[in-house]
């Protein structure tokens, strides 16, 4: 393995927990910019190219109160500007009442992209997102915590963030 | 810490998320090459060597009709050609019947590993898998998913990877 | 990004990694090293500078048999000597007796850190712990595993670590 090679696996992981990022906080430029244009996702519920699965996601995402995607495993394989790479991660679910298992659950999945490096970016042109289980949590939720995230700007990490690039003196 | 000890933590990192594929898949010679000749392994219900362990695993895996090794945090020391890793991570088993908790269960792990690099290579010389907490996950399945994975050479993983490896035009 | 920038971003990385070991064995100066002087930290229950905050933990910790803050997604972004990084993650608590909801839960976290580099030390100076959801663990608790974790220096990986830097040998 390369040292450049390392630099690729880091950019690809970035991609992918930006996509995250993008599905949890509702910020669907963040979701499309995982993708090159007419990369194909097959999801529970949905197949076909980018273009048309981020509407749905901003359909069927305001349904719920709020998702957290955590990753964990990450493995890639590189073939010159192409690779495959395999993601694992929990998918946690909530929504109102919280006593409703179609809204209040989490799932175990991989996400097995196929992706290209194209002018400098690496982009996913299919990803596969495989469901192993789902975990009702309707008879586990507790009251809502002190300290919450939101789907908006006002979300600690954009305001963190937003400090950041400004650069200035105080931050 | 140099450059290359980041590829020597990313090494020792793919061994073990390699180890934990193998795992999940059901391919024992990706388990086995996650250790050296004569590896030590201490897991609940089993201790001794690799050349022992992974047919204890070929037998047991098949009772399960599934599982998960999420891995999370992973730190490691070196000093030289030797290190030491731990390895956080949740492992999820389910199996038939579904309401059953001695088969439908999250156990919360970490490997402590003594690890080697011999001729290049590094692998495990010595593991404490320990086992931090176990919740029953039997009263929280929900019926099978769209699509699942599975443990044999059709699961999307290595139909992806065939593919990059065949290096086709039309992959 | 820079290969520096990778070297960067492992740093930033064992620090939270530092941060949770040392919570998970009750180790409090590896939590303190996580911080610079005077940094500050918002928490569910606590706000203040963490030379206030590492005793409280120290005060609130021993109340639960243990905890398991495992780290999944880390997204980093700089700007010189400046970052901001976003952790995700599940803190898992347990204590007696077992069926207690307030001592046996799950919560999924986001850490939003403000971190600086001071003569070449990484160290968060100000973290927003954001609380996303919990779930009771209460009614899931299997009894005590074989092998379990310890919070004082018998624990496997400090075994090990104290042979690794030994550089014996018989390690």
């Amino acid at each position: 393995m390369t040292e450049t090679r390392v630099a690729d696996r880091q950019r690809i992981r970035d991609l992918i927990l930006g996509y995250c990022r993008g599905v949890d906080r509702l910020d669907l430029d963040l979701v499309r910019a995982a993708y090159h244009p007419g990369g194909v996702d097959h999801h529970t519920g949905f197949d076909g190219p980018v273009e048309e699965y981020v509407p749905w996601l901003g359909r069927v995402l305001p349904r719920l109160d709020g998702t957290m995607h955590l990753v964990a495993n990450h493995l890639v394989e590189f073939n010159g500007p192409r690779a495959v790479s395999e993601t694992y991660g929990l998918a946690v679910h909530w929504g109102s009442p919280a006593d409703d298992p179609a809204l209040n659950f989490t799932s175990g999945f991989r996400y097995v992209d196929r992706l290209e490096c194209r002018d400098g970016r690496w982009g996913i042109v299919e990803r596969h997102a495989i469901r192993e289980f789902t975990h009702s949590d309707a008879q586990r939720r507790v009251p809502a915590p002190a300290v919450g995230g939101s789907r908006n700007p006002g979300d600690p990490v954009f305001v963190q963030l937003a400090r950041l690039r400004a650069g200035s003196a105080g931050w």
